[in-house]
């Protein structure tokens, strides 16, 4: 028997969509969207010829990819884009763009488009779209649904997004311990498909109550005839509905884990986790704290309308003029001194810059090791002298070498000196108030990222000018 | 039959390792480390104890919980529990840690040691400890293996990092089209164990050519008479061993992959990816970008050598040294304007602190955005625009304010002018260099995150001096 080759090879260049021909072609398409949407025939022949080229690409695309299209559009295109695709996949392509975006398609969409999207969605899916979907359509939605999905919908809809409960699925295949493998393997042939990602079948008593998991891998080298007791693995990671999805994620991380149960207090089976959503999580919790740091409060739709993110980003800036008003009074506080000398304006500058450097070092490795369970209370001492330690080595070097440098300048060594002491003194700010401004944000239960970029820089600008102007005043006037 | 309740159930709580605990004994044992390194009798029975009850823990604990353990731990004490560790996982833990922990804990081992650690890996876990192990360890423990083992080695070690071949593994199940279901259940029931996370059997022709693949939820609901032919799924994602490693992950995340065939040239099956894998990839990378915006070059170990720290940190100090050191030229060329107003000296960090702040909003956003590979060429314009936008109504808004509160604080109208113009510039000079900067590096093959942060901190602050201190001495002298 010949087998034809491997023919719709997916390669990492197919795989990525070509995001500039969509863009290119729908934008060709935007004078026309009027006609578009009424399904008018367009009289240009190059405009339908693009149309039917931009429909054909888009109906080829997983919705995956359609998400990131989606993402990569700004919004009139994205609209077109969206309304071009093919709706059977539309359920799909919701749950995988983010929210902000997710906003801006279901506002695009009827209710009936909306009905056909989520009528295909498991219950959980569906639980997962319903805060963003009008309280009409979710009401209809459910109504097609049975007594048990409801259920579904209304338990994960009661978990917070950043607990299990909210992000589990309830797609089970559960069987009993005392029946033979062969049972299971004929038990298993009853089912139209087994659930997505099913690496272990949950054994449970008839109360549902969780006695082990029989991995995939052991069922399919086992003779048959063995019982499912005798080879179900009892030591098994659980989670429970209210735990954290970030610890959870890391977990499915450290132990390498495809599913996991979920189980209640009295160890009933409700559900299970899959590593596609943890992926998501360790994805988003990244994301979350590179943004964090950098004073942004959520997620960006990229192509917000400009007051959507002068809202997301109005806070932090308001805080960081709080904050440089703050060091602009301490500077104020010497405006008689730089009369006097007015190098020490100039010179200034560098003592703040290089401290917010060093200290945004200091945080970022503190946020991290935070973030990956490294940092318990007994370490914070030792990391505090560790990075005082880098912070006098580099004040002491190059503190030596501004202060050469202002030295030559100004021709002043009092200049200099005050240039190495002002930096030495900064850095050593910079690194103990860079381990302890997470320490002490995780010991309030706050998140240790949030901000702290905006949070240094403060503390090192007010603190460097304060040093800086505070010694030149004593010493050289 | 009855059965027992899931006993060592593991849940959350139990799963993270008391590292606080483990800290606590295995400082209480430092001062008797020759002692235990000798394997000698401790006097002290309360020390013995210590002992016995940090010996218990560690043994307990999974070689990923071993690796936080360990990365969480001082240098002395961290050599003292991996000495105590259980030995035949110190293969799996090495794997698990981070690469500047993994050199200290192979520097505390002898050559031994080091071979009965690598005794038990597999050949791609071999290839990922090689380049970290002595030349002679390396050696010695390829003689052990077979030919085939040798060629896996040779290969995995001949790609980069970051190219999926140095990543992928050899442990491959592979059936022919030509055979029914029941043929692969019998032929998998002759293996001992399937290789992890196995959802997928490849099918090949007699050359090992890919033909596409059968996935294990098939298999299991069809009727074992069924052909591998007819049920097989030819629409397969695959990549080539030179592939990037963040582009197989970003792959795997769209379309929720467990494992992948990898291929050479003429699609002959050469290899997998896993998803775990993947998981640490994913993980890294995103860290990676938060480390590389903050200037770091590259992962530390938290308890690094303070002269380690240093080096990993000076370089991006020294061009924020360099910058700071041009801002302040720029200050000192309006040394006389600054004479005559001292207040323009209390007021200008303020308006480079908010361009630095607005400008680091803007950047994050943007290496995000081109890490989740929604940035092409053609957005960049678009972009730009709703940047300059958002800058311009924060600055309009915000310079206002600071204008008010300058005008009233020294009594001059002009002064709060100058202000509000200066800072909307240069909220608008943040937007315009935060969206082109890692447009530019991308296009010039840079990582856009590399000190991205320092870049437009350094642009900011020298634009934002120039700006205010110019027109102050156009508008106000």
């Amino acid at each position: 028997m010949s087998q034809s080759p491997l023919s719709p090879v997916r390669d990492l260049e197919r795989l990525n969509p070509d995001i500039d021909r969509i863009h290119e072609l729908a934008e060709s398409l935007l004078p026309v969207y009027a006609q578009i949407e009424l399904g008018e025939a367009l009289p240009d022949p190059e405009q339908n010829q693009a149309l039917v080229a931009l429909i054909a690409i888009l109906h080829e695309l997983h919705p995956a990819d359609m998400a990131v299209v989606l993402e990569s559009l700004p919004l009139q295109e994205r609209v077109l884009v969206w309304k071009l695709g093919a709706p059977e996949e539309d359920g799909e392509v919701l749950l995988e763009v983010s929210e902000p975006v997710r906003e801006t398609l279901i506002e695009a969409m009827d209710k009936a488009e909306l009905l056909a999207a989520v009528d295909d969605l498991d219950a959980d899916e569906l639980a997962e779209l319903a805060p963003d979907l009008p309280n009409q359509v979710v009401y209809e939605a459910l109504s097609t649904r049975d007594e048990e999905e409801r259920a579904q919908v209304a338990a994960a809809m009661s978990f917070a997004d950043d607990q299990v409960g909210a992000i589990m699925d309830f797609e089970l295949v559960s069987i009993r311990a005392d029946v033979s493998c062969e049972v299971v393997l004929r038990y298993l042939r009853r089912f139209e498909s087994l659930p997505d990602h099913t690496d272990k079948i949950f054994v449970v008593d008839d109360d549902d109550i969780l006695q082990g998991v029989l991995p995939i891998r052991k069922l399919l080298v086992v003779d048959p005839d063995t019982q499912v007791a005798d080879i179900m693995v009892d030591d098994v990671v659980v989670f429970r509905p209210e735990d954290d999805v970030e610890e959870a994620a890391q977990a499915f991380e450290r132990y390498d884990l495809v599913t996991a149960p979920v189980v209640d207090a009295n160890k009933k089976l409700i559900g299970r986790l899959t590593v596609d959503e943890m992926v998501d999580v360790i994805r988003e919790e990244s994301e979350a704290d590179m943004l964090n740091m950098a004073g942004l409060q959520e997620e960006e739709d990229l192509f917000a309308p400009v007051m959507d993110s002068v809202k997301n980003r109005w806070m932090w800036l308001a805080i960081n003029l709080c904050t440089a008003f703050v060091a602009s009074r301490v500077i104020g506080a010497f405006e008689g001194s730089i009369e006097k000398i007015v190098a020490l304006a100039a010179l200034m500058p560098i003592v703040a810059g290089i401290g917010g450097n060093s200290g945004n070092q200091t945080i970022t490795m503190i946020v991290r090791a935070m973030a990956m369970g490294q940092m318990t209370g007994n370490q914070a001492m030792h990391l505090l002298r560790k990075e005082e330690g880098v912070a006098l080595v580099n004040g002491l070097i190059w503190g030596s070498v501004m202060g050469v440098v202002a030295w030559l300048l100004y021709g002043s060594l009092g200049i200099g000196l005050v240039m190495v002491a002002a930096m030495t003194l900064n850095l050593l700010l910079a690194a103990t108030v860079g381990v302890l401004i997470p320490v002490a944000m995780d010991k309030m239960g706050r998140d240790p990222a949030l901000g702290s970029s905006v949070l240094i820089t403060a503390v090192t600008d007010s603190g460097g000018f304060l040093i800086f102007l505070g010694l030149a005043t004593i010493f050289l006037l």
